[in-house]
């Protein structure tokens, strides 16, 4: 699965971490809209997008916050996305008895689409280059102050954009590492509702083994249509829904929000990702996922309540094992060290740019000190992400809009609210489960004597304190939320939440970590970063592409299989094939429906195929467009070569995996029958 | 805790891995008794044991074949060790309502001991040079005949060197990989009972986060006694009980017997243990601690029935967790590289040498492609175990002692039969747990489509043949363990229980893959050991030390605290200590009779120290002896730094946590009160 999961705690001080590397080869890149390299393409291809077309498809690309991609497919607000992106909203709408995560819903009318929390549906509409303004307010500051000069800019710029809050957001991002800054204005839906998603085995079938890798029979689509008003929004300029098989060769384009690459990082940074980030989250998170394996053993209703946790986690922690394993391949990070070296020799000599690597090194060191502790006093509970929110809020928001925490700035936050105040279901005991968890790794990691570990914990252990956090709060229901978030700072500091005098405690040392990290780590960062672009575009020229940013970019490709250890491995996988497959027990047990209706289903339809085109996590749901511009499939995972693809992509190896809308025009007439929308995305 | 705990999956074939290199550093060192270093010694302290001392040592050093250290202390077969040591015994001697792990045990009388399962005490009473036999029977064969005509020679070695395998074993022993072989005889008890131990929070105050740190204040002592006949043994030649405070500065020596150590590792080994091997076993390891921590909540008896498998687990990835960490330091790691290329430097243009290195690099290299099927077909769950022992036994002892699989040959095979057959309780679920881990690891790490996936799991799912392997399985009664054993093979191949058939249907790969890993990683690698021994003794002379190869060592040191980022870590902790850093939550509760014995312990006394000797897993238990060559303390742990003392040690920072006489003093006479103990101590 490609969802684009951050890490939340560690997110925020990487951001703008992201440097620079050499040309991209053939098929490589994530490119951004205003900077296609429709020449490269031409050369080797003999054909490329013009800009009508890039402007149709942007038109029609729809970002979801929740971490996914996706795209109009009808006049009627209809969006194509992953089964897996819509995986937490069949959850929040579930309860016992009505499993939707489970058995699938169809919405047989409008009215009973099913609203999801926290989710907004976002399309791009201008991409203004905003870098001469953000770097005149940076100046010759530095550490700090460098930062706070930036965040300041990027809020007012982000707020005087977009004056409209309720239908548009702008957002301020940083390419390059520093090298440049463009703002988005998005056309914004927060009113996102659930039409249609197979049974989670259909799309999960395989589970976690299957997961990154093919030959795959996985129907991991779905579809969500966008409200306003509290009816569907009118978008004419859809995609064309084209439910046909790929053929083996043809382009591919596939459109979406690739959230993060490493692909610029120094040495010094891999090095610290290697050493210490990763071995870190992969241990750690291996621990909970063995906690929650087991919880779940427990009862039928842990088994429902722990499964979208269960499933992201796992898919996350996948995603870490492949990076760490590409960084612990002397021959690939042999091939990141070549292109370092050759960036410092095109740059030695070059007095604008002098040895900003040198300042990468300083500032990675310095933050080695601090990435312990600024990890671990962010303990993981959603109830505590409430209490969060909400403590930051009622103090970021008596501030003026330029000295706010970035989350909390007036363009940031109406989604901030929507995403506190949306009701979801939460299960207490899953909620001490990670709880207790964090915080008894933050023990084990900083130590039981370190005062970071005392401020946690006081005097009580980690068992204790998440049972007394967890059993005491109020903050699962949304109204007790919505009193606090209008009391503002008075409320917050009468409350006598457990978790939110906890959050209270925690929030000024986790400011002081953030002040000594943008100080030592973000702010040398921003101004290295920015030089190393310039290196880099002094050397190679401008069709460069930047590392992803969870913004719209378009990758190019075409259907192609790869050699797997001198075997090859197809291009595609039919319906029929997941019979073959299953061996009746989890999770290679075909989903209930399929069994119900295999001798309906036609065994030749393509199911599952792979693409030459470069993704990773937040791709999740891009269409996966041909040269007519219209849709053959929804990207929902990469192979297992592409984890390594944080850092580099390899064409001979790396591939995109699709579910393609010949199957899932299948699924819609003979398995989950949709008839209203098989008419409606014919256009009829 | 430094018990020694090796993975049996790994241990088989990383016998005879380990190499060489340069001479010791003041105070590192675990050396062999016909090798101790006295004139070094002599030298830096201006005194040094001669061979009266170390002869008297040596007869009272005592190894358990559990995997510790220990002494005797008197003249009845008493001997000191940890708890840690005994947990097991206590564990298996529990059951609901007699819970002697979490409550302690003191035998009134002495046929009120308890018998440990599996548990066997042994002496060395010579050590002899067999490397010419050896070497003479590998002669210039190479790979898995090489490998076949060595353990061919010590099966006839071992064998013929002690005929009364009642009361003697015999061991050869890889030292300086493949440098020299010795053949070590042991006197053997093997009858081994439990006399006095604390509470499990007396031993375990501060539980995993205090694990492997300092100030520590631990009660980690036992005393088991040696039977024979159902008699205590008499054993005039012990070690004199020393209930004093140590003297700061003052000299220690420990004698016992470091499991494994890979300092002579060459790089490619230690590359190999960095990118393969440790993120493997810290991953798989973090997720079964998981699921194990919570199936511990679920219940008092699970907590009860858990816990001596948490120990052990939580132990060992701490480690594995240190290990990782000092080799993803790029300062250590090239401070071994640097000796590496010195021992290159000197041995450059010596042609009886020529390049072992590099038949290293390529051993290591096919070992890479074994490694994951070698790892991942050997099952973890003790009535797997026990299965595995009965097939491999039934198969092997049909064959010539010179063609066994090296646990099954004469010498070896009262032991394995001693530990199939001693009668310890099992617990369906515990075992049901780990076997599902994994068989799911397995699959995670082979791939669904592995073949030797397919044979572990044939169409089942992890869950379900867990599940009904544990359940049909009749092999936790010690009564038919015996009578397959009894009935040899005939009565395996008609066994009808499920563990049985499943560990039958293993055999045939899992010799395949051993057969394999020998042709290119065991025998290449006895070759080059030589060779690289041979270069090390000619540029350093004869004073050097092996590896740690779970035989008897002596290390001699200092009571020394060190400095821990600029602040002094004082020496040693007292009694009353333990009161002051107790939170009254768990791990850092009081055990119950200190809380109730508080008024009367005597708060001065010394409880925990540190000194500068050179250990690792395996030395738990081990004499801390003074230069009268009375026993002031057992050395029960490693500071967090000694971790990296896998593959070096660093005297500025490497320290041993030794439980001090004084404190078990005050515990025999105030806390657990054993008069008859008391009196035996002293000699009356």
């Amino acid at each position: 699965m490609t969802q684009y999961r951050p890490i939340s705690f560690t997110a925020a001080v990487l951001a703008g971490a992201a440097l620079l590397a050499p040309p991209a080869l053939a098929e490589e890149g994530m490119w951004t809209f205003d900077a296609f390299p429709a020449q490269q393409v031409k050369q080797t291809y003999g054909w490329a997008p013009d800009q009508a077309w890039l402007g149709k498809v942007q038109t029609a690309a729809v970002r979801l916050t929740g971490g996914c991609s996706a795209s109009f497919v009808s006049a009627e607000g209809l969006i194509l996305t992953n089964h897996h992106c819509v995986a937490s909203c069949l959850f929040d709408n579930s309860k016992a008895g009505a499993d939707y995560l489970n058995d699938g819903y169809v919405a047989d009318r409008r009215d009973m689409e099913l609203k999801c929390p926290g989710q907004q549906a976002e399309v791009v509409t201008s991409i203004g280059d905003v870098t001469g303004a953000i770097k005149a307010a940076m100046g010759s500051l530095a550490g700090e102050a460098l930062t706070k000069a930036r965040d300041a800019k990027i809020a007012e710029i982000e707020k005087s954009g977009c004056p409209d809050t309720d239908k548009t957001r702008c957002q301020v991002v940083t390419l390059f590492g520093g090298g440049q800054y463009k703002l988005y204005k998005y056309r914004k839906y927060s009113d996102v509702r659930l039409a249609w998603a197979p049974e989670d085995r259909a799309a999960t079938f395989g589970g976690d083994p299957d997961n990154f890798n093919f030959p795959r029979y996985s129907l991991d689509a779905s579809f969500l249509r966008a409200y306003e008003n509290g009816r569907p929004v009118g978008t004419p300029a859809h995609l064309q829904w084209n439910p046909r098989a790929p053929r083996e060769g043809e382009m591919t384009f596939v459109v979406g929000n690739p959230g993060s690459t490493s692909r610029l990082y120094t040495t010094s940074q891999l090095a610290f990702e290697r050493e210490l980030r990763l071995p870190i989250t992969v241990t750690t998170y291996s621990e909970l996922r063995g906690r929650l394996l087991r919880a779940m053993e427990e009862s039928k209703d842990h088994e429902r309540e722990g499964l979208d946790l269960l499933n992201g986690l796992e898919n996350s922690l996948k995603v870490y094992i492949g990076r760490q394993k590409a960084l612990n391949d002397p021959a690939f990070t042999a091939t990141l060290v070549a292109k370092e070296d050759e960036l410092k020799e095109k740059s030695a000599g070059n007095a604008a740019i002098g040895d900003p690597w040198s300042s990468v090194d300083k500032a990675v060191g310095a933050y080695r000190s601090l990435y312990l502790p600024a990890r671990f006093t962010n303990p993981m509970s959603d109830l505590y992400g409430y209490a969060e929110t909400l403590v930051y809020a009622a103090q970021e928001r008596s501030k003026p809009n330029g000295e706010r925490l970035p989350g909390y700035t007036d363009s940031a936050l109406p989604l901030t609210k929507k995403r506190l105040l949306d009701e979801k279901p939460l299960y207490p005991w899953l909620d001490e489960l990670t709880l207790e968890w964090s915080l008894s790794k933050a023990r084990e990691y900083l130590g039981a004597d370190d005062p970071d570990t005392k401020l946690l914990l006081g005097q009580e252990s980690p068992e204790q304190l998440a049972k007394r956090l967890v059993e005491g709060s109020k903050l699962a229901d949304p109204a007790y939320r919505q009193l606090l978030w209008d009391g503002g700072l008075a409320a917050i500091e009468a409350s006598d939440d457990p978790m939110i005098r906890f959050a209270l405690r925690l929030a000024p040392r986790q400011r002081e970590l953030k002040k000594a990290v943008d100080e030592a780590y973000g702010g040398p960062l921003a101004v290295a970063g920015g030089k190393i672009a310039d290196a880099r575009f002094a050397a190679y020229g401008d069709t460069l592409y930047p590392d992803a940013t969870f913004t719209l970019r378009i990758s190019y490709g075409q259907v192609k299989g790869w050699m797997e250890r001198g075997n090859a491995v197809p291009v595609a996988t039919t319906m029929g094939g997941t019979f073959d497959r299953a061996t009746g027990n989890p999770p290679f047990d075909v989903a209930p429906a399929f069994a119900a209706n295999k001798a309906a289903i036609d065994p030749a339809v393509t199911y599952d195929f792979v693409t030459t085109n470069d993704i990773i996590g937040g791709n999740s749901g891009s269409p996966v467009i041909d040269k007519a511009g219209t849709v053959i499939g929804a990207a929902f995972d990469g192979n297992i070569h592409s984890l390594g693809g944080n850092y580099g992509y390899d064409g001979t190896l790396n591939r995109t995996v699709v579910v393609s809308t010949a199957a899932v025009q299948e699924a819609l007439e003979t398995i989950y029958p949709a008839p209203a929308l098989v008419k409606e995305l014919a256009g009829k």
